[in-house]
């Protein structure tokens, strides 16, 4: 069928087994075809075709609610709500979105982005349903990665109490975006391999009443016989523990398999546990035998081949971190690093292939990671955590209280800072300084290109006065020259890229080749702007923030960062505790909104952060007289 | 013994059991009389007293390391190690700490105050400790509550897929501060009154290995079997599963069984944890009987009868906050109240007695709490998550992601806002403007007194604009009429309290008094001071800025919050972006650094907010002429 015909998914009621199968076939060439020109998420969505197809088949959305956990896997739901023809724009700038989306569609009823809200988000409408006094039933499909996330852990706690009736889809495909860790993941092993022996249960039961020791001195404990035999034989008990109905393992390609269970499911009283086995990359070769997850989000792709459009350029921000990391740590044994299941995204695997001993990935888990941290540094040890900008807002709390109120020294190597193009609104990572700027004893570097990045990494395992996170964005460096030896960049010191007498650009990472453009065009105009690489965004370079106060110099801050709380409002705070109120200080950022998909330069440009606009802005306050000259 | 005369705990390694027992006694005593003057977590410390002797007479401190969950229990700890003499000023402006406190000893090391950290530290200590080649025993006690904290839960996972050789004590007295909820702690019901059947398992094993069942189609499944029987009789399977060695129940208040439990888990390799019994407030029948939680921190008491020494005064402001919510819920069917684990404090259990179908504890779990407000606001409710502003910091990311980013409607009831006192730097909750303002949607007020307070309550309510946050702080109000008729205070609009030419005073809550005592001094020299209640502090009050501005007015902002990205910020921000750069702008609040215990009053007078330093911030800035006039 033409899938761009599929206005809503009521067609489904009527498919026959045959009909689903083609029809989970067409989706299947569809995703692979789109997504080869666009990129995407297109392992995680061929996974979870045969199951999309049945949620949809057997429930009722939007009346029925399904939460996508994380939220890339539901492009199968997207194509069976009636977006098919959108495909061509996915992740682009204003087109369909790589992730549940409200205003998209009414079937899209929770948005996600961050791993492991789903479960705490469906307790919230299973609650909001039984207070209303409504119907509807609420299924969240969660993968088994996400579990390891602590508040889908603090949820399932809470929803084993309650008794509320609503279904978990454990999507276990035994790996997220690196191979799953932890006990968790061990204990799911066992219920994957895990037999349904009812023959043998109903023996053992019989027999095991007849056993003297039970009869008498475990009479009490009947209940817990029952319990242990169905441990024993189906493997769910630590759902079912939890107070959950535990089913499955169910073969998550298999249409009737699943259908037979989400049946049950629906009909059971209670939260329901549904384990669902898929594989990711299903039907489609080379996504199948992913052994390194390049194929669970990737850019465009020969279909044919399966092989992957490499763009070529200089290296990647993370890899000279980790590259650099793994230099030093040849010498400096104090040095560990940390991922919170993301070594091939940060590139810690680089560091690991020399020393898998001193890596640690802790799974979806960055409160953990970070207080892991804190734990290590107190033993002297020098641990460095890589995470992206928008997961270090998962372990706020333990940043504040663990690492910086103990003053420890803890390297936060932050990637994919400021804007982050695809991904969109959900992993935007503008609020780091913001959110660690008003936490004492943090320090915040940023490097304007990747040879003072290698810099800043040296700097910062160096330094031992606590914490210090350097920040650094996504995507490839200049290709500028890489120094062999590696220093230390002094830490509240800035540097004068352009000397200028009319206008000051304090700026930096990002934002510098923008300045720097800038400063070309306002030249031809006769204004002569200095261009300042503020690299130190925590403490600021207080010398020459003195400097240019007392020579009046007029001032523009720009920053690829939330502008509330960030680094432009430190140069405010800076001038009016230190009396220096006369100062014309403008700040070009992040507007105070969320910013969708696009790419970086699409979304710049709808906000603002263009050297048209900067040299607009200079032009506002920089004296007529000069101008003119 | 004089306890006093503990220098450190080698002492114990001699002690008879007799011995141990009195001293325990003499600890009770201690701890009962100590604590009846000046107040103290006396519940949860009467809990551990056998618990920490047997550790200190086990273990070695400071080379085995002790860490103490939320670390209000470490009294007895701290008595051991050589701080008996300081308990006249526990928890007193620069006393003895009422939490683990790096300085205060090498006993000491890992300071805690948020629950759930401690597992994740051990984690780091343990790896360091492997890494380095060292011998050292980790201990992490934690209570069950704690455990309902999804990070402790991360570091469950990650430590038991590490296999490394480390002690968790669960420190298991069924209630927090509130009795826990949870389907965990069914799970540790159930454990509880499991029994250890060393017999019947055997009789059993022999048993299993003759029913043909199991000879043929299970016969690959023995290792499960066994597992199966472990979890039968033992009931430590939970814990078994995740990779730990499961001993327990012990009575925590035998010596003998605790011995002999944690001697075992000492030689144990791996991750063991023991489940410990024990009783809050053994040994003080007041405390011991204590169905509400009084004694779990409290203020002085008389000792001998154990009443509770009440300080008379206004109305609490959680209390007006609940009974608000309460008043408005009679009629406002969409209101439903959330806490993690704090019903007493946050006062929501007077919510719940005439709503216990709309009132939710879910545990030690803020990231949960904050993401089910979400999914309630999603359809159509209007969730109130009460909480303490130090703890809204675990739940960040999910204000940032769940709900500020899809804009819902759900109310944060933001208590213990500003300074808290005797809990000190863990519990000061003065950094929520800067993480909360930065965030796109959030809108923020506080009230200048009780009576506005309800109203606030009342207009949050009824704001369905997206995510709004009322911030109070802790103790009582002023004794204000409360108005009868509940009324919506405008958002985005200040008050002016007392009009002046000379000077414009912004602030809000706590620190108005303050402003209106400077104003009266500075009246006295004849400078007539404006002071406005700036209760919008997200939006901020444009229309009263751009007039301000407008006449050239000085400004000092005065917030009794973190200085970095805080209200004063916010207000610079607003004069640069607006083109005033000539504004005179001076800024007072919490300079960047932790403050620690003492009575907020100590605390303000340290840090310099107070009338007379605002004085002398008013003078440097109010023109020389006026001032002599």
């Amino acid at each position: 069928m033409d899938l761009s015909s599929i206005k809503d998914p009521t067609f489904l009621k009527k498919c026959s087994k045959t009909e689903l199968e083609d029809l989970a076939q067409e989706i299947r060439d569809f995703l692979i075809s789109k997504l080869s020109v666009t990129g995407g998420h297109l392992g995680p969505n061929l996974g979870v075709v045969e199951l999309t197809l049945i949620l949809h088949q057997l429930f009722e959305s939007p009346k029925d609610k399904f939460l996508w956990d994380v939220g890339h896997q539901a492009y199968v739901h997207k194509i069976l709500t009636g977006r098919a023809d959108q495909f061509d724009q996915l992740r682009q700038y204003k087109g369909l979105c790589g992730f549940p989306k409200r205003n998209e569609s009414e079937h899209d009823v929770w948005e996600t982005g961050h791993s492991s809200t789903s479960l705490s988000a469906a307790m919230g409408m299973a609650t909001a349903r039984d207070i209303k006094g409504t119907n509807e039933n609420i299924v969240a499909i969660i993968g088994d990665g996400a579990l390891t996330g602590g508040m889908a852990l603090e949820a399932l706690n809470h929803i084993g109490h309650e008794q509320k009736d609503l279904i978990v889809v454990l999507n276990d495909n035994e790996m997220s975006i690196a191979p799953n860790v932890g006990a968790l993941h061990n204990v799911l092993g066992r219920m994957r391999t895990a037999g349904r022996y009812q023959k043998a249960k109903d023996e053992l039961e019989m027999l095991i009443k007849k056993i003297p020791a039970f009869g008498g001195r475990l009479a009490a404990t009947a209940e817990r016989v029952k319990d242990s035999l169905k441990y024993l034989l189906v493997s769910g008990m630590f759902f079912e523990e939890l107070g959950f109905t535990y089913l499955g393992p169910v073969d998550g390609h298999d249409l009737e398999d699943l259908n037979t269970n989400l049946m049950y499911a629906k009909k059971t009283k209670g939260p329901v546990l549904v384990h669902v086995l898929t594989k990711k990359g299903k039907g489609y070769a080379p996504a199948e035998n992913d052994a390194k997850g390049t194929w669970h989000g990737l850019g465009p792709y020969k279909m044919e081949s399966g092989e992957v459009v490499k763009k070529p350029g200089p290296p990647g921000y993370s890899a000279v971190v980790a590259n650099t990391l793994r230099q030093i740590a040849r010498d400096d044994k104090r040095v560990v690093a940390i991922t919170a299941a993301m070594p091939g995204g940060t590139k810690l695997d680089l560091f690991a292939k020399e020393f898998p001993d001193r890596m640690f990935d802790v799974g979806i888990a960055e409160q953990h990671a970070t207080t892991m941290a804190a734990g290590l540094a107190t033993q002297g040890l020098k641990p460095v955590f890589s995470v992206y900008s928008t997961f270090l807002q998962r372990g706020y709390d333990q940043v504040v209280h663990d690492v910086c109120r103990q003053n420890l020294n803890v390297f936060f190597a932050i990637d994919r800072s400021g804007l982050v193009g695809a991904d969109g609104e959900t992993h935007q990572g503008v609020f780091d300084i913001a959110y660690l700027r008003h936490l004492p004893n943090m320090k915040i570097l940023m490097p304007k290109d990747e040879n003072e990045l290698q810099h800043m990494v040296y700097t910062a395992v160096q330094y031992d006065g606590g914490p210090i996170a350097v920040r650094y964005p996504r995507g490839n460096g200049y290709g500028v020259q890489m120094e062999e030896t590696l220093r230390e960049i002094p830490i509240g010191k800035w540097e004068v890229l352009r000397p200028g007498d009319d206008l000051t650009i304090l700026t930096f990472g990002t934002m510098i080749p923008l300045a720097e453009e800038a400063a070309e065009k306002l030249a031809k105009d006769g204004i002569h702007v200095e261009v300042v690489n503020a690299r130190s965004i925590k403490p600021l370079d207080e010398g020459m923030l003195q400097e240019l106060a007392e020579k009046n110099q007029k001032i523009v801050t720009v920053e690829e960062a939330a502008l509330q709380g960030g680094f432009g409002s430190a140069v405010l705070e800076y001038f009016h505790d230190n009396d220096y109120h006369h100062m014309v200080v403008e700040r070009m950022g992040i507007p105070d909104k969320f910013i969708e998909h696009g790419s970086v330069s699409q979304l710049l440009e709808e906000i603002g952060l263009t050297s048209d606009q900067l040299v607009k802005q200079a032009k506002k306050i920089v004296p007529r007289k000069r101008q003119r000259a």
